[in-house]
């Protein structure tokens, strides 16, 4: 089977991976399709330094179907579709005592912290596995856990159906957390200044404003008769994302911050105060969030077809990378299945 | 009467002012004692220029009688002890059609916007007025604006009985938020690098901290077994208040921005997605919060004799500014009953 190894210094190696078999509660998956992830790309960046060492395998967003199960293994048999939660926790830190386990103070992150999905073939512990309707298309299943992202997000909003959303940010994210909030009712306008994304966003059925071309706060004061927005979603990791999702919230808003943030940003805290705004964050999921997005990709809530702008044999895995670096695309897999000769 | 007139760069007045009927609707009140609030002492710097134009009377802590009642006035009698709650709203805006009133949009806030309370003789809406017990003595009761903030503020944490609290900035108002908090049930520690302000939190029953001396993270970490508090306050109004808040705070944990910050801080955003954390916007207080602040300072869960450090003839305003401004005062109050000839 083909395995893509991260070598570092921005290099992924298409090599001939070693099938290793499921130990004691652990099952070998045949992985179909490996969406890349922004994370994936700032390790690419070698943003991720301390928590990826090369060589290694990366990859989390994936679909595929059981290809072995290991001794102890109950519940689950080969041929099951499924994709991976690939959250790993202590059970005994503060935040898992405190039932916060998805932020565990020593998560593992599968995919970045230990060796992902990127290969034809994976072995995980089974409880990590979440069960896929088998009439669900694999490459669709693979959207699953940036889904469940945007699951959990609208859900640390506390968002109420008929409220007023600004998403600022048109990438998969936050295309992702717009379908969900519009699903639950909200009125959502995506900030998003590329024009490609913004029209992936309108076949959507979002409306979109074009910052380059629009002073955004005006846009939302007009479209708002002055009240602002009850919920803004911050998620494009920029300084000046952080200041129109400040600005635009009405009295008592809430603004998420889904993108991360490396280095502190400058918060209009008096605007936090005049306002009683608050800001949330918000990091992966939960179990509960993964099983709404399998509904919701199921039941083409989240279109996934709309999402997924290319998808690229493993053996051309550099190409996807180098596709997403370009811009203009939404979605990007990774067809995990084939591969010639090495 | 004696009205003390703010004539701007610097300077307070006092004058013989002129004793207002009540028109319809209206009161007056024989005004017993003003506080200072850092928000005076901002106008004294000419900070809040674009909102207080002098000569004004400025002042909105306050605790009297009623002398007069005005036209079509009911429920209140000449001699009942009054304090007021300083806000008018429009009720009309989208803040106010939310039922977010104390944060209308065109909030005038008696005493900056339109004249206050430092005066002998006060005379106002009957809207506004709150009663109080007729056994609790005026003095303290001039402690009942402020302590409405920190009971605002802590209703805004969703603080529930037990949790660990950190309080950043020992002032009068941090003060009296760690007190709401411990009388809530929470375990307060109050972190605050002058030395007296230190001493009157322990004379309050509340745990200390010197952030000159001391390792405030470390220090929390230790206290919290490597959890975190669930909640801060930042009433410091300090950058480092800000960095301290976010990073003493445990996975899910709330940070309630008390302090106004006027310009723009950085934010360790990181940390609020790493810790899931929530920063909270407070400002002013509901009608709710000021008579739980009524009962508190009556019942002394509010001590406020402790709080009150110095009281001072409003014909010597300007030493009660002085004082304030030299620090290792708590709450100053200004008498504003007596005074000689002008």
């Amino acid at each position: 089977m083909r395995s893509v190894l991260y070598t570092g210094e921005r290099t992924f190696t298409v090599v001939e991976g070693e099938v290793r078999p499921p130990g004691p509660g652990e099952v070998r998956i045949d992985v179909a399709y490996t969406g890349i992830c922004g994370t994936d790309l700032h390790i690419r960046h070698g943003a991720m330094g301390a928590r990826v060492r090369p060589p290694t395998v990366i990859g989390h967003e994936m679909a595929g179907r059981l290809a072995e199960i290991g001794p102890g293994v109950s519940g689950w048999a080969p041929g099951d579709p499924v994709t991976v939660m690939p959250l790993e926790w202590c059970g005994e830190c503060p935040a898992c005592r405190a039932g916060h386990t998805h932020i565990c103070h020593k998560l593992n992150f599968v995919g970045i912290d230990s060796p992902g999905s990127l290969q034809g073939s994976w072995t995980v512990p089974a409880r990590l596995l979440v069960r896929l309707p088998p009439e669900l298309p694999l490459h669709r299943a693979a959207l699953v856990e940036p889904a469940a992202v945007a699951v959990h997000d609208v859900r640390r909003a506390q968002l109420a159906a008929g409220e007023q959303v600004v998403v600022v940010g048109g990438g998969p994210i936050g295309l992702l957390v717009a379908r969900v909030a519009a699903v639950d009712g909200a009125e959502v306008l995506v900030v998003e200044p590329d024009s490609r994304r913004r029209a992936v966003a309108q076949h959507l059925g979002l409306s979109t404003v074009d910052p380059a071309a629009e002073d955004v706060p005006s846009f939302v004061d007009n479209w708002t008769a002055g009240a602002g927005v009850a919920v803004a979603f911050e998620v494009s990791g920029s300084a000046a994302g952080v200041g129109t999702a400040t600005t635009v919230l009405a009295a008592r808003g809430r603004l998420v911050m889904v993108a991360i943030h490396p280095i502190p940003r400058e918060v209009d805290l008096y605007r936090l105060f005049w306002r009683e705004l608050s800001i949330i964050g918000a990091r992966v999921y939960e179990r509960r969030d993964v099983e709404r997005a399998v509904d919701l990709v199921a039941k083409g809530d989240i279109p996934a077809d709309d999402l997924i702008s290319r998808v690229v044999p493993i053996d051309q895995v550099n190409e996807a990378f180098d596709a997403l670096e370009r811009g203009g695309e939404v979605k990007v897999l990774v067809d995990c299945r084939g591969g010639g000769d090495v």
